[in-house]
């Protein structure tokens, strides 16, 4: 091997400790690098790439749904944290604190953005006068902090990158009705972008944001079953509108205070990606936002013709838009091979002299690891389908482990069991007590994740006590 | 008229008082809001799309020059700040320091990024190794922080939007490109897309970046001849590299430091776009970057088929990539003339029942207030060459407003005299002497805005100290 080449270095069986697989592959694809702040990492430029595709295409369906975009300050001042009792209570335990500006000390400490609501109340005051105003329907792509003691890659940093929606309605229909609409498009953008199948409901009023009047959440499972909770969508009623006195004229001349709601989802979902279709080789990206759908491989490049049929192959998918690549480094086909399994690059497509020949390349699926040969002649079109077919597996697969490991408890033994021989999301009646809730989570070592949007009636009673049931709730191991 | 309608408020005039005028501008034209913290500013939705404009614009130029995206942390140890010695000399007085996490005390203080160079540093000693692992080109797209004690919309926040692309390579000739390059884009940005005309060169000693060896400016003409310094490019040399410490291994096999480069454009530049060409009317945007290319004005929009004719006249504007919209609201034409003469649309098309019988539209250009009569045939065709001509007359006024103010000085008095009169560019002749730059800023209050690439010999002598000169510069007064 030539001086200077790389080994494509091992990585942790997955199954044999998932936490260190995780690990691996976040440092081995290359998606992060660690600064010298705990919790505080770099985004290295293939795992943007990804949260730039993410970007793209959740941006997309917020503007086609009639929002715009804005950017506030990342600074609040204290006293503006305070204003909304329950908010503050949530977040200024876990805010950073900038107490100095150059060498003066500020007369009033200002915190680092846990979320923003604060800022946009605080701005509707100086701008809604009228109905005439109303709504607005605001987002923003910034970084947050929250200064969590136990930090872990994309799934709980101190500074991570997120979109927050903040909206802001006449009437209690029309802002209850956007937090539904922004929940269905994450619920969309996971299952038919990020191959993640969803489980949708309600928060408890223990699980809900803080501040809010309802949370809703999209809970997926992942590969250990674990659940992430990958979006949030919040109805606030008046309340944060109250505290803030926002205050409109409405068409019939009297005052009043207007709805309002938030949403949101982050750089964490790339660690959902991972954990849910991930393997022993690596990330195993879905193809509607893989960075590089397609990697095309010469196989013996040194040959008469083939980097010149590589790059032919190359331009041609390029030109149908999709997003290809080639390596003609002098590293050998098998490196590469690893290389863009461990980056789950989803299509591989090897092209050597006898393909050439035969007027035809070797297609390698990362999902399946399949090989089939397929002609040159309509190369764009034959990728595009199994980039479909593989887009569609791979939700078939993480479709099948949610199915196959959501169980139904009828006790707290029954949860505990289920949780620790099998782990999974554990289906439940709940009375809708808080100490049911706790109990749960002492003894089962489960949290509820959601009251489904769609119930079933297990039993008259709940899970814990065995009173009265309200809801079927979810409950899992969650990170 | 209607309750609740708004009146289109006044503004300064432009000529009457150029900084209030400016202040007018971004309030009226709904760019930018104030938030309880000096310098910090909301960013309203007309200004971010402004910005998503430039940003994909100078995203895509990046990327054409094998640029990838990334993202840093926001936070900086001050250890970390601190280990290029002219580096923290120059930013450690303005930035903004977290002292406090949560409820406890921070063992080392960290700031809020105010450039990243040194953050790239680190990341950079982690990731580089060999020949093979350069060059990186890196750019991210964020906010940093400057404790500035005096603050003016977009043109000194605290807290401002900006990219800052940070590359490292094997060589001095590649680095030394590298900057010359970026620079060329943002001059090409400027005046092929912001209608801004510029003056490349270097900046002096006394002006460049803290850190840098050389830096490279766009310097612009503001309508009341002032300057703006637009975009900067820095070369770093080795300097960086040798300070934390980033080494590699060259093919001939020894250990070599590599040679860096840094350059960035701000949301600064959008008051550079407010300066250079609004006017008593309110913005005036470029046609290539503005949120809204064309708006339909609906004339007697009650009356039988106006609104159908104005719809079918937007879609099929929208159809051929034109952004374009209307204002179907029941405030008064005139109201809506004036609102998006504010805003600087710079394409307005009236659209009343005559109009549709005659088969046209009347077109009124922002930049001229021109009327002119189109037909509905080919619409889109003929709406392109108006924004065509628009962005290109934009640009000749501007140029013009360059040329007709760029003076000659011999001597120090003359500058002043020149500076005190008429403003802006004054070209004379400099020894490189600190005391004479010093001289200057103090006698006729101008700084030297650079050492321009197009050099010409006015004379032999220093127009400060009448020793013999080495360079012709740039001098005036700076925002």
């Amino acid at each position: 091997m030539t001086q200077g080449k790389k080994d494509v270095e091992q990585i942790t069986g997955r199954d044999i400790d998932f936490a260190k697989w995780y690990t691996d592959v976040v440092t081995k694809a290359e998606l992060i690098d660690y600064s010298q702040i705990k919790g505080c990492v770099v985004l290295r430029p293939y795992a943007y790439a990804l949260w730039e595709n993410i970007q793209k295409i959740l941006d997309d369906m917020f503007k086609k749904t009639g929002h715009e975009n804005v950017y506030m300050p990342m600074f609040i001042p204290e006293s503006l944290l305070q204003k909304e009792k329950d908010h503050v209570e949530g977040f200024a335990p876990e805010v950073a604190w900038v107490t100095l500006g150059g060498s003066e000390e500020l007369t009033e400490r200002i915190c680092v953005r846990p979320t923003s609501e604060t800022l946009f109340c605080d701005h509707y005051k100086n701008i809604i006068k009228s109905w005439r105003d109303l709504p607005k329907k605001y987002n923003q792509w910034c970084s947050v902090v929250r200064w969590e003691k136990t930090t872990r890659p994309f799934l709980r940093h101190r500074e991570f990158l997120w979109q927050e929606g903040h909206t802001i309605h006449a009437t209690v229909d029309e802002a209850r009705e956007e937090t539904h609409r922004m929940l269905d498009i994450y619920a969309d953008f996971c299952e038919n972008y990020l191959a993640m199948p969803v489980v949708k409901g309600q928060k408890t009023e223990k699980e809900k944001f803080a501040g809010a009047e309802e949370t809703y959440t999209i809970e997926c499972m992942m590969h250990d079953r674990k659940a992430l909770q990958s979006a949030t969508s919040h109805y606030f009623g008046d309340g944060f509108a109250k505290a803030f006195d926002i205050r409109f004229t409405d068409k019939d001349n009297t005052l009043k205070n207007p709805f309002q709601t938030s949403w949101g989802m982050s750089t964490r979902i790339i660690g959902g990606i991972i954990m849910t279709h991930g393997d022993d080789s690596g990330l195993k990206l879905p193809p509607k936002v893989a960075p590089v759908q397609v990697m095309v491989i010469p196989i013996a490049q040194h040959k008469e013709g083939v980097s010149e049929a590589a790059d032919a192959l190359l331009e041609k998918l390029k030109l149908s838009g999709l997003r290809a690549k080639t390596d003609v480094s002098d590293q050998s086909p098998g490196w590469k091979f690893a290389e863009y399994e461990m980056k789950g690059v989803p299509l591989r497509l090897e092209i050597g002299p006898k393909d050439i020949q035969n007027n035809q390349c070797i297609a390698v699926r990362r999902d399946t690891k399949e090989k089939i040969a397929l002609s040159l002649t309509d190369i764009d079109k034959s990728v595009k389908e199994l980039l479909d077919k593989i887009q569609k597996n791979m939700f078939e697969e993480a479709k099948a482990n949610l199915d196959n490991n959501t169980f139904v408890a009828y006790s707290v033994e029954e949860m505990r069991d289920i949780i620790q021989t099998k782990g999974g999301f554990v289906k439940a009646m709940w009375c809708k007590d808080l100490s049911c809730e706790l109990e749960l989570k002492e003894k089962a070592l489960v949290s509820s994740r959601c009251i489904p949007f769609v119930q079933e009636k297990l039993s008259d009673c709940c899970v814990c006590c065995g009173k009265p049931a309200k809801h079927m709730v979810v409950w899992a191991v969650a990170y």
